[in-house]
């Protein structure tokens, strides 16, 4: 018994037949006694079509307009999925993300949450009905005017409501089972974990976990939102991300899992004259981009030479952007030359354990070293450490270090054996 | 130099590349100087797929949320259209019904409006830029949920902001030249009428030409809109439907065209006591099953057995309500049996000049007597007279009677020469 928020992306709602699947789930939910708030996804391919249609009427689509064609998308999926849940007698009813009370800033594409709302959520929960809401969609008081909140928007559409509602739990629903301690397709050892915390979750996804958004678990964490990441397509318990409070005893694993990512690429600047500023100019040059730079390295000069070289990575489609503007500037930074390499693999270990267990780094280093897999950059942070490898090293790399932390599941069966229960 | 409203149907948006043809003749309009504001419907086909959707995940969708789903369909068609036109370098802002001030009453489905203040759409004509809006949907202010006008209701969106913003002409687009003296395709002689008052245009649209909706006509009508119905896939004039002020002298051909309709079907009702409010008691009857009914003939009855029979047509939809409705009715009507006769056609002669013209009833009849086709049902009104025949001579009916009041196009390759000039 309680307010449950559930989320269920484009996946689940992909044609008729999931749309009724998901509307019988929702429906249990309900006469189990919860107040439940559904947060959707427009179906299957919908965004990526409409897209498409934008690309051939207009090359260069504007904010706005696009923005008011991609929220067809949630329109159509949070319409249906209302009809579908009342044919199985369950009273529901659906809201815009301007109907839900979900105000923005009015950066089109990118908007940003500032106030929510749910009045007529409220309402609909009161008088004992399902509340259906289009995830990824506000609209901009000022100008009245409807905009989207960006990747991952839905997800967070969700949080954001379980925070004004005062939710047990946010529900995101989706095509797996929860988050594994790394990517099943990769480690066939990788263990679901059962729970979470949100801080360990943020360096999940920020080292490139695709399960949750950043975005959403920073909100959810912000406002301790409980979330319960789980497959629409079983009934088994998925992955919690809880929010420990304050001088609360959280029994932590050392590791919670290994993350990849392999859509950066890695710049190096030939050649940087070693004197104070320098690395600064370069930065602000490359933050001018609105790039979005994520590992640093930079070298001891040499005295011989006096000059340095600074390493960093960045998502592959900020690739072009960045190494013009480094040309541009050429003669103004004085630098020798630029390297460009997309052919980087990023590994990230995660753990809130980490902090006080000395000896990660260490067993992390050995590990890679004993399978041959060389080491090319260092990041950490309080509770992760990151490695740039090369891309096809990095499969071996996270099945290695999966090991190594002793993650793998010792009964493989028990872990992939079954969908349902 | 003015205030144009154009309406694009679906066929006229039916993919990209259509829309980037419309959003070039939309341009062109703004740069002879006019202001423009264009209401569309949904693309092609998308509102019976959206439709077909919602039949597979309930199969009887309900108001509120069938209306959500469907205005998802211009949402799309305007947001493409604005970003085609701005990719043309020239300012546009696509509206929702309610963006553009279009309150409705609470009708899911088929709402009449109640207020049209296009307060942003006149903004955005001050900023120069072209206004997009969608047709066919509304709001209503005091659910503050999506509505939708019904059938035609793009056309009537398109009439009230025109009236709205005391536009100079409102242009409704389609796939033909046109409104015609008969349907091309039956009679291909049929000639493209220049100029129609709005009175004719109801009787005809109500007779069954397709080209416009009475609704439409009707708003036109009240608020002395100016109807251009015109072909949007070349340049030729197309058809005016004006309204003559009171006095003013209109030279009024003795007849405008023919209309013919195959939709409905005819139900006799065999055997009714000639008693005072027996036809009352049966039509009360039949409106209470919402349906539709438009022509009745009511035969005497013979005084040997004092019972009549009563025969009315209506739409073929309608018919197995009514029947039911009669049949179990059965007992209090007191009549002997029913008949359905799904077979019919009706051809309506309409023409304002009919009124000071005697002789066209005789005319109309022996030219049917004289192709051998045999009229069922009669019905007049002051610039309109039907006739019901069988569906298989409907054809015929309309081409000899085309013919005989001198309808027919002197010189075919001229009417149907070419698309373009």
């Amino acid at each position: 018994m309680g307010l449950i928020v559930q989320k269920y992306g484009g996946s689940s709602l992909a044609d008729a037949e999931s749309i009724k699947r998901v509307a019988k789930r929702i429906v249990e939910t309900r006469k189990a006694g919860n107040e439940v708030v559904v947060v959707v996804s427009a179906m299957g391919d919908t965004t990526d079509e409409l897209l498409d249609l934008a690309e051939q009427v207009a090359p260069i689509a504007t904010g706005r307009e696009l923005d008011m064609l991609l929220t067809a998308g949630e329109r159509i999926s949070m319409a249906l999925l209302a009809m579908a849940i009342k044919s199985l007698g369950q009273e529901a009813r659906s809201y815009t993300g301007s109907q839900a009370g979900l105000s923005t800033d009015a950066r089109h594409g990118s908007a940003r949450i500032v106030e929510v709302a749910p009045i007529r959520v409220r309402a609909a929960l009161d008088a004992g009905a399902i509340a259906i809401v289009a995830g990824f969609q506000g609209f901009n008081r000022g100008t009245g005017d409807i905009t989207t909140l960006g990747r991952g928007g839905s997800d967070t559409t969700a949080v954001a409501l379980a925070a004004a509602l005062d939710a047990d739990v946010c529900e995101i629903y989706t095509d797996v089972d929860g988050i594994f301690t790394a990517d099943p397709r990769v480690v066939p050892a990788a263990r679901k974990i059962d729970r979470i915390t949100s801080e360990e979750m943020l360096e999940l996804a920020a080292a490139g976990a695709k399960v949750l958004y950043i975005r959403a678990v920073e909100y959810a964490r912000r406002h301790g939102v409980t979330l319960h990441v789980r497959s629409s397509f079983n009934n088994n318990e998925g992955t919690l991300v809880v929010n420990p409070k304050e001088g609360e005893i959280v029994e932590e694993s050392i590791i919670s899992g290994v993350a990849v990512d392999l859509s950066e690429a890695k710049i190096t600047v030939v050649g940087v004259p070693d004197v104070p500023g320098k690395a600064a100019q370069i930065f602000t040059l490359v933050a001018s981009t609105d790039a979005n730079i994520d590992m640093i390295v930079q070298n001891v000069s040499t005295a011989a030479t006096g000059l340095a070289d600074i390493s960093f990575t960045l998502p592959k489609s900020d690739g072009a952007r960045v190494l013009k503007a480094l040309e541009d500037s050429k003669d103004q930074t004085g630098f020798h030359s630029l390297q460009y390499d997309d052919q980087i693999g990023k590994l990230a270990l995660v753990g809130a354990g980490m902090r006080t267990n000395a000896g990660v780094s260490a067993r992390l280093f050995t590990a890679l070293f004993e399978a041959g897999i060389n080491i090319e950059m260092i990041s950490t942070s309080e509770i992760r450490i990151s490695v740039v490898t090369r891309a096809d090293t990095i499969n071996e790399a996270v099945r290695v270090v999966h090991s190594a932390f002793g993650l793998d599941a010792e009964d493989l069966a028990k872990v992939h054996g079954g969908t349902g229960r």
